[in-house]
């Protein structure tokens, strides 16, 4: 009808505005709503001067976002704990270190929305199982926020090395585990009283928290965040720094702890980045995965209503049985299961 | 009119976009948007794949978002405390224990916008009087809320057993109100110095202020806090804990009070935990519920000026001479008294 | 023209229907826009069955808000200073009597939209001065101020008597200024080294900082804080008292401070409550009133570009040598000076 | 087309009207929005009154903005540095310095949207380099952003003074560098221990993260933070301060640093405030300028697709070397390079 059509003619620009101009994020979105999102950009870039880096950066624009992203987090989050430590609680707290990781998130949030902001590779992961996220994009995800978090754990290693030298003793000292040791700026080593289950339950449920907070403010049929997305980020990750942050450090993220690891081992704290809390560095990176998966399940299959494989005939997975190319893509095809 | 027809086609789907995709919060008014706003959601389950689990959930899906809002609550709430007290201070003081209840509740606000959020059993029961919210949910919204708190305390217990063992001296030894117990990490013990009324006169007025709170955030008639309103709930579960938790630890919430009670008497920290501070478990699950209706009349008699019994002739004391259906459900029938 | 009809008819009930649902915050605004936003809640009323105190309350509806305005936030606010003195800082700290103050303020706000949320009389006055809110209001206004503090204030020495005569080494002991004095929970005391102009100035600048930011955040024409202006309302309270607070205590509210000090008075404080700082106690009555309108003063010569005397010829004094009905009452005749 | 045409009548109206009354925050931005916004306030001056003040105002609103943005920002960053040194830490602690500078920012945001709310030359430079912001606005807004500050911290001097008397230890006595020293309230001094290398390379990247930041929060192609913004400013330089503000206590601002030292020297404390930290003086001086700009650098080359030097052939370089008027001005002319 030429009435239907006029009318979906006038919607669409004031819609368009709308959605630009006042306070929807949809980049933070990751599942179909991201990928309309990402059209018009392609054309931006096609209505641009034809220039080679323009060219290239369209190509990797979600790693670099990713890679931005976690470089934030970890800049604010190991740079706050650096400050805290090595000025012995002078210029800070153990609150100010909930604040720095939180406010790391949500300011890294806002840094890497083009790719959806994961910012962690167990999140990206629940959003390949849970909402249709492209598997093929996890190893690119996950390489880049693990570069990310490296470059942003020596950029505050640079900063704070006079700092350091001073509070472990001499130049060139770097210890872990003692009085004046200061791996634990760079990545988390747990309580001593921890057993290994111990270890492994309380990052899964600091994990699963996340996960089934970061659906739940992001589904539209529940209260939903909006807009206030990275602000309420700010305070899950400040809540799961004040409550369960003592035992474990509340790492949660592979990316965040495993790339500053490796990066302080490069600069000389030796095999003990390794060895400490009997070998627990394999801990934060393997628990998050599993944690995030169950968060991301415990939220579907008790409060979303929208399209997931928990309310898909069999749990969807006849996807993994039968895949299509849209398990893989997001550019060719339909993306229904 | 043709052009009327032809604007209300216009408007229809536009307002509709904007309310899903903005900022509207629906989903936390306890009476008739609410109804209006489950509706769609019955539809899109009639939509979906006619999955055994989807009806299931379906039917419990209102006792299922109170289970997990206050799951989240008293995960985030017991836990910080438990951090506080047996980190000795070290990771987190009692602003942190602000913190902690204050985001507890916005957080699980978000989780549960699907049942309205109340999250206390004194809330629902003061919207069943004053904002027609149905009197029969109200047992299944209390157990939901109780078992919630229950499951998440024994969470807290189990990631923390290890530190309460060190800190109580040794395993299986559990106390009430001696300087190495812990039993305060699950519920509420009032100060020493306190007399029976100052303790119900303390949790009255912390309750009182939460209720002529929510209400004031709630009213469009007022400024309203809107998508604001889980973040303002923050503010006032702070603010409470800031200004009256010192006395009896502002419970304000029999869920919150005695589901967690019960657990710790449940691991074994023994007949104390009813006894304490002069019986006091019973001043938490009694109190909040006067509280709460004393704040709920008060703002609704002085400020309110939408549909409520104090705005209706006799105070709508004939809705309970003469109960129609509608008292009752929000399912068939007119809502109007 | 017919297509103009149409599109106003389309436009209208559109934007209607956005200003109530989605963030729109009519009742913070005291000049015009209150006008228009209280005639549709007259008519409500209207609507609403006949009842007496329905026509008592329309009657009363600003100083009741204005009343608990005020009374939320001494309610917060002499609570927390109460919860941190009488505890000796185990239950909160300098940081805490900052949050306790400014979320006192943003809650306060949120419960007295329907009044303009001015909670002190000295904005009150700089809104008569500047924003032609009706001068005829102005006693009323400050009458249920200093009312809704003295009950508060009240309420919060009744909660935490029995702590207070603890705190003070017995029952019916109160005094003023000693290390175990409590009268500092009600209303505010100079620091010892402070001069009479010294205090006046503390005051004075605390006051303009106030008034200033208030019109900036309300102010269109600059970026304005919309929705988010009770909690700006927060941050600019937190930063006067973290910034400006040491000195005399920032009263910057006759109604916060001589509420409180005449019910410690009759409390049975003494005499002292007047006499301690050199009698201190005119300085938080007067000094508030020249800084906010000074404040206003600067905002409005410097920045504001709406309606306000200083962009009026003569800056609208001849509104003080001729006046109009419209000077007073803000219910009949035209509202141009 | 008619249809066109109607539909922009249509849609303008409603637009302009959505704009003003919800959440936009169009004198946020910098570049193109901003002239536009700026020309309806035009309008509005010359249907006002012919006053001589509003024509000297409108011709000076863009320096006053700058001025008061950043007169408010050093009230409350001062005013708190002042609070927590001379009260020796008893009303307020570190937590609160990073409070006080972060609303600071906020509310001086707020305060001075007429001029885009720089309150930094640095913001300025790269505005200017990286937004088309005009070069020849650029002395003017750096001129008022000192004087901005200057006026603030005389006017902390003259609150505090008494205080400062009594914390060195008589009147008139004023130091640098000592236990007893008050110059801190003002400006910066750098940690001991730092060399000048890395005086540089902490205030470069504290620099460099607050460009990034602010690029990545005013992108509408990444997330956003749309009228958030303000906030979110407040968690930016939070986080600056809790995670790199040890080292040389965060300056990142030419006017913020080198116009309270300026008065520093006026008011007597001596020589000492240049050659304090080895003439540290210069360093927060020329570094931000680096940090800014090599942080719009980053962003706009990995992630801003919007229009920009970095998205243009030859880096836009050709601006420089055959400049147009529009370089300089934008009121005259195409503001295309």
């Amino acid at each position: 009808m030429a009435k239907t059509d006029h009318a979906e003619h006038l919607a669409m620009p004031q819609d368009d505005r709308r959605r630009t101009s006042v306070v929807d994020t949809p980049a933070f979105a990751e599942h179909g709503p991201l990928v309309d999102h990402k059209v018009p950009q392609a054309e931006v870039v096609q209505q641009e001067p034809d220039l080679a880096w323009s060219r290239i950066r369209h190509y990797l624009r979600e790693p670099f976002s990713e890679f931005f992203g976690v470089f934030i987090l970890i800049l604010f989050g190991d740079g706050v704990v650096a400050q805290v430590v090595l000025s012995n609680g002078e210029k800070g707290d153990y609150q100010s270190i909930s604040w720095g990781w939180g406010l790391g998130v949500m300011l890294g949030v806002y840094s890497s929305g083009i790719s959806g902001a994961h910012l962690n590779p167990a999140v990206t992961l629940a959003n390949c199982i849970f909402r249709k996220f492209p598997w093929r994009k996890f190893p690119g995800y996950m390489l880049a926020q693990v570069l990310g978090a490296m470059a942003a754990s020596a950029i505050v290693y640079a900063n704070y090395k006079s700092a350091i030298d001073l509070f472990e003793g001499g130049p060139g000292i770097r210890t872990v585990g003692l009085e004046t040791s200061t791996a634990g700026i760079f990545c988390t080593y747990p309580a001593p009283f921890m057993t290994k289950t111990g270890q492994f339950f309380s990052e899964f449920i600091a994990s699963t928290l996340l996960m089934f907070l970061i659906y739940a403010l992001k589904d539209d049929g529940n209260i939903g965040a909006g807009p206030l997305t990275p602000l309420c980020l700010f305070f899950v990750i400040f809540g799961i720094g004040a409550c369960f942050g003592w035992e474990t450090g509340y790492a949660i993220n592979l990316a965040r702890d495993f790339g500053p690891r490796l990066v302080s081992y490069m600069i000389g704290y030796g095999h003990e980045v390794w060895s400490a809390g009997g070998y627990y560095f394999w801990v934060p990176m393997v628990s998050p995965f599993c944690g995030c998966v169950f968060g991301g399940w415990l939220y579907d299959t008790f409060l979303f209503t929208g399209e997931s494989p928990i309310n898909t005939p069999y749990m969807g997975l006849q996807r993994l049985v039968q895949p299509k190319r849209s398990v893989w893509s997001n550019t060719y095809g339909d993306n229904k299961v």
